[in-house]
């Protein structure tokens, strides 16, 4: 089975750091939301649905440890703790909205103890629809594989940024499942390396053949025909199919047209967000310039250089050959299709 | 003045160890050939026409160390540190024709001394021609540039790339020379990271502006419009404009022209190889795993992951919208244009 990065343990989110990835496994155990709140932020769990479970999970936390002893104060101050959980990071989709759920079934509920009882319900379930949403989203997606598929991925979106399971990786291993020959070539995926620390490690944990490149590698990868199919995950899908994902993925879409080469997006519904018509209204984190001048804490540039480090960037939907989900495939007109699949 | 990497002194190649920048400036004393070989193998001195004047020094170290008192003995003995040096690293073209060079030094003298005293002044001539080249190549590029400019830039073509002033960097450096208002974003160029390491730091040593991205940002850089043209140097550039760089430079390409941004290559002619038809004849160097796993030693990624590491991709003329030399700018179409060049 593939890992499972979230568990809920003896009242405890028990949360894997992937900041330690690969060369330590170290199991955290959280006990209250700023302790998730900081893991999101610091990116000890990362992945937009990852961080949708955690936050929920957060809120969780919140409603289990609150003094509370009428609904309208506990509903205060969970109110209060998804707005801390939702500030951490702005542009995954799933964070707020697995929140929002949860909130929601707090404030249902007809006494305290029942409210206590939904919100962790609710996080359960969130935990448990993403896994078997991956499932469903990977086998939507056979008909898309070639019998013999060499993918291209950027970034991680596996079993580490999801539930269990993943979207991108999740297709893989649902066709690897059915039988068919996979590989997967993973980009490093700079500033923060989450194909090298983590696409890797889950793949080879799983057994799946895969092959390290840096990013600016993918283009002669592409040039030479060595891959049949790009997959990568989202952070925010548009409601026109533009979708925000991991720096870099922008590069990867233009070359991936260049080549012939179609270019997939994996994600569950909860990432789609049809409040914005465009994906120009998607707001882009920045982050710390250490990411780029000191990665790992070894410092490889001037310290008084300037750095731009916005964390996503916005593939247009014209690129995207298809947007795969738990409830099916979407393809252009994205306007229309993600409408339907979204009623 | 910008940074010279290569100095003669008192008999030794005083080198700038390329490897400890930017935390520590450490000069080598190199006293015989070997060491050379060992400096470009290592990546101590980079860069295409650097490596080339450090090879040639290579050989004269290797005629002033030489105890052969008869020029037949002497011969023998250079050819094979010429062999030697040439084999340290295969991509780039000035390595070859720099050594080369100056072993005909040798060849051409009547005794033993004569052609020790030919060997390091062909190499002085060899390191002296570079610098001026550069100079005039950055003259001939100012046509090219606004007269407010940011370029965006790959790897490191500066002076430490060179035996001074640069190529990509030089054209830089003329523009600012010339009253024009400059900037630069450098790309962290993965796996060995020459744009956060080198180019930043020499350019913020001459107070040119500087911003660091990483490779993946580009393309949502060009895709704003923030900026107004790619220069990038070149290792081996084939009969037909065909162009090998460092790894990540075909993305850039491909990118700049999505965005309508011209491309530039900017080599002194030491680098065109009139003897290659076309760039798939380029011998690309593969370099360790390492160089991607473990960067600065410290590992990124499961130890028994493949990894491909290609040095150094091959951008196809059509993409080019100028080379640059000391000569001239070349225009397409590049086969007539560089053999008139060759001339």
């Amino acid at each position: 089975m593939s890992i499972e990065p979230l568990a809920w343990e003896g009242g405890r989110l028990r949360l894997l750091d992937q900041t330690q990835l690969p060369n330590d496994e170290v199991w955290l155990e959280l006990t209250d939301h700023t302790q998730v709140a900081e893991a999101i932020n610091s990116m000890r769990v990362r992945g937009a649905p990852a961080i949708g479970v955690a936050g929920a999970f957060g809120l969780a936390l919140a409603a289990l440890t609150s003094e509370a002893t009428d609904c309208e104060t506990l509903l205060r101050e969970l109110r209060r703790a998804a707005e801390e959980l939702i500030a951490t990071r702005p542009t995954g989709a799933n964070l707020s909205w697995a929140v929002k759920r949860t909130l929601a079934a707090a404030e249902d509920a007809s006494d305290v103890e029942s409210a206590r009882t939904s919100v962790l319900r609710e996080a359960q379930a969130i935990q448990r629809e993403d896994i078997e949403g991956n499932r469903a989203l990977g086998r939507h997606a056979l008909e898309l594989v070639p019998e013999r598929a060499t993918f291209l991925t950027h970034c991680n979106a596996g079993a580490l940024a999801t539930a269990g399971y993943g979207t991108a990786l999740g297709i893989v291993r649902a066709a690897a499942e059915a039988g068919k020959q996979v590989s997967v070539v993973a980009t490093e995926t700079r500033p923060l390396s989450q194909g090298a620390r983590l696409t890797a490690w889950e793949l080879l944990r799983d057994g799946i053949e895969c092959t390290l490149i840096v990013d600016g590698a993918v283009g002669p990868l592409l040039r030479r025909g060595a891959t049949d199919l790009v997959v990568v995950g989202a952070d925010r899908i548009a409601a026109n199919g533009d979708t925000a994902n991991k720096i870099g993925t922008y590069n990867v879409a233009v070359l991936a047209r260049e080549h012939g080469v179609p270019f997939y997006v994996a994600a569950p519904t909860s990432t789609i967000d049809m409040t914005l018509l465009t994906g120009d209204s998607i707001v882009i984190e920045e982050r710390a310039a250490e990411e780029v001048t000191a990665p790992g804490g070894r410092r490889i540039a001037p310290p008084d250089v300037d750095v731009a480090n916005p964390a996503f960037d916005v593939t247009p939907h014209e690129l995207i050959a298809a947007i795969i989900t738990e409830r099916g495939i979407a393809r252009p007109p994205y306007a229309s299709a993600l409408s339907e699949m979204m009623r």
